[in-house]
């Protein structure tokens, strides 16, 4: 029996492929730190759980394929913080950040076009490129540059008769990057010159540190028609189990275009909504203890990878994750070795390989994604066991 | 801007689109019986409730990918009492049916291939096709035969190099037909001597009425890597917003590939899965009592069909629905005379116009979707209602 030939290239996720290792090594008693995953361990606000405990009705039944109007209203007033204005009839519901993404590429790309990426990129880009047919074409940025944008001129070259978006989150994951206004603006004038759509995933919107002013794509008023916002409460409110994000943007005919894909497959789940719709009670507090506290971790990680010898890395200004270059030739080897062959007091740390951020081959071989969703006395012992490592382990550069 | 063109030619859905239109009659104070859509109003199982509310962890967790063990175990123990018998990793946990059915043409079929489909089949399947880059090919079956399959020749006319699979609804939406042992088999020869995969959309499995023997198609040992089955919690346990879905089959190198895309995807809803694993703890009368009221329905729905001039419909033998043909030219304009232009005392009907259940040009142009998700009073109701419209309604063939 043969298979799609689509479904046999899908990499495994690097974020998720080596779970199974590390698995192995808890059954044999090991504590494994979990700096692989951008699950945050900040407590979900309460209200979600409140307004679940609260549903009475006796059926559930489908929601509206757009998402219920309640939810639909909760995101038009969060918008409204962000000085950023949808109405209704511009934000269409989804299953996480992930269906924004994939109904977005399906929406504007057809089979065998393309998207620019700036990478290293989140990971399931990739796997989103697959499913929908679109050729992922990346935009190489570096460590050295902190991972902004290069020239115009190199970008532009990039970009065909098939280039139909270009597609990138803002906050940066898996770099941490916040791109400057002054890139803003570019990729403005990029996608104003060749017609071109503006796929933005900002899930990350609230995790900018060191006094950065944030924008977002959706602020740039002469392409609203062009960009086409993604997003989800999974990180913001610590509610990645929940699966709700959002498709948004001021082009209503594309959005008309894109509610057939909801229809499609119903809607989404209903009690989620119920839950989510009732984050716009959670004081503006939350959110900024939560930041806060992220940025504190930043702190940790940055500082302790600054002082490994042969580690390269920019300090990131968003998000909670860090890519860095180790002084190791085969990154995933090393996490494997870290899983199975290495502790101290029986405890171990475990990290994503950052190759598989990376649309180019062999880029990023020898670095990793480091997520701080740990707690700040974790993330020390985490990155302790981490500098022990380096320095025992065998297959250094 | 231009979107893509696959988006563009997919269309609407046939069973919403019509929905604003309702939508604005009602406004106006008049009360429609939705008999146009499969939302049941049976009562969810307390226990779905129940179990949501018990949970009490403080962060909103991804799940695993491939969905909860709590779940999956559920799962594994209700499909042994059809006696089918899966190992935990032959399930993988989905957003609905319409997830399992997506991926499972990701994965069986590349871009520009084929897959074989009774027709008149559930409408999303043409998104699907879309979405995926299907193409969906009809086998047209007719109400004179009770929508049951033509002879084995007939099908194979249509096998080409680039056809993957048959997919088809298992009781049959929008037919209601079971197909009997013979043509079971014949599917499954079919199958091993084109080498195709088999994608069995069995959420109606329950809804089998007049002592029909129920089989699914994963008894069909001989064929066991072949036949991927989809399924759904939606309309067994009356919980349509919940987006309960799995995909299950024996080939295990076929799971792991679908792994891939569910790990794209990150996970399915937590709380949905937490309340769906408590099904497995519903009597069985529910099912059984479930079921005896939808018969009850089917009977009042086919009984007034039959005594309506001009109608032509078969009984339905399982699911929710009967399609019916008109004696009207264009039922979807008919539909709309209904909502706009038709009442009795202020109630009109509103039903599901068949054409978008069929891939072949003008085929049920004539033809409507009779969902009976209605009690048993509503149902007459509306059915008298039908009948006098058809009375008057002035565009009659």
């Amino acid at each position: 029996m043969n298979f799609s030939k689509r479904i046999e290239v899908m990499q495994e996720s690097p974020i998720r492929k080596l779970v199974p290792i590390a698995q192995e090594a808890k059954s044999k008693g090991k504590k494994v730190y979990h700096l692989n995953i951008g699950q945050p361990d900040i407590k979900t606000p309460v209200e979600f759980f409140e307004a679940i405990k609260e549903f009475d009705e006796e059926v559930l039944a489908y929601a509206p394929s757009q998402g219920t109007p309640e939810l639909i209203d909760a995101i038009r007033r969060y918008y409204e913080k962000y000085n950023i204005n949808f109405d209704k009839d511009e934000i269409l519901v989804t299953n996480g950040g992930s269906e924004a993404l994939i109904f977005s590429l399906l929406a504007v790309c057809d089979h065998g076009e393309e998207v620019l990426v700036p990478e290293p990129f989140y990971t399931n880009y990739n796997g989103f490129g697959n499913m929908t047919g679109v050729n992922v074409v990346p935009i190489t940025t570096k460590a050295e540059n902190g991972f902004h944008l290069p020239e115009k001129t190199e970008i532009e070259k990039l970009i065909t008769p098939k280039t139909k978006a270009i597609m990138f989150s803002n906050p940066g994951n898996p770099t941490g990057t916040i791109y400057t206004k002054e890139e803003m603006y570019m990729l403005e004038e990029i996608a104003k010159e060749h017609n071109l759509f503006i796929i933005a995933d900002e899930v990350y919107r609230e995790f900018v540190y060191d006094g950065l002013e944030y924008m977002s794509f959706a602020n740039l008023k002469d392409i609203s028609d062009r960009v086409i916002l993604t997003d989800s409460v999974s990180k913001r409110f610590s509610a990645c189990g929940a699966r709700i994000g959002c498709i948004a943007s001021k082009n209503k005919d594309l959005m008309k275009q894109i509610l057939k894909l909801c229809q499609g497959r119903l809607c989404v789940a209903t009690i989620e909504q119920v839950g989510a719709a009732n984050f716009i009670n959670v004081a503006d507090e939350y959110i900024e203890e939560t930041k806060e506290e992220y940025r504190r971790r930043r702190d940790v990680v940055y500082g302790a990878l600054k002082e490994m010898d042969g580690v390269v890395c920019e300090q990131p200004h968003g998000a909670f994750y860090n890519i860095a270059k180790l002084p190791v030739k085969d990154a995933e080897k090393f996490v494997i070795w870290l899983l199975r062959e290495f502790d101290i007091d029986n405890e171990t740390v475990m990290l994503a390989p950052a190759e598989g951020f990376y649309a180019t081959e062999g880029l990023g071989r020898d670095e990793v994604r480091i997520s701080y969703c740990l707690n700040v006395e974790d993330l020390k012992k985490a990155m302790g066991i981490l500098k022990e490592a380096l320095k025992v382990y065998p297959d250094k550069k």
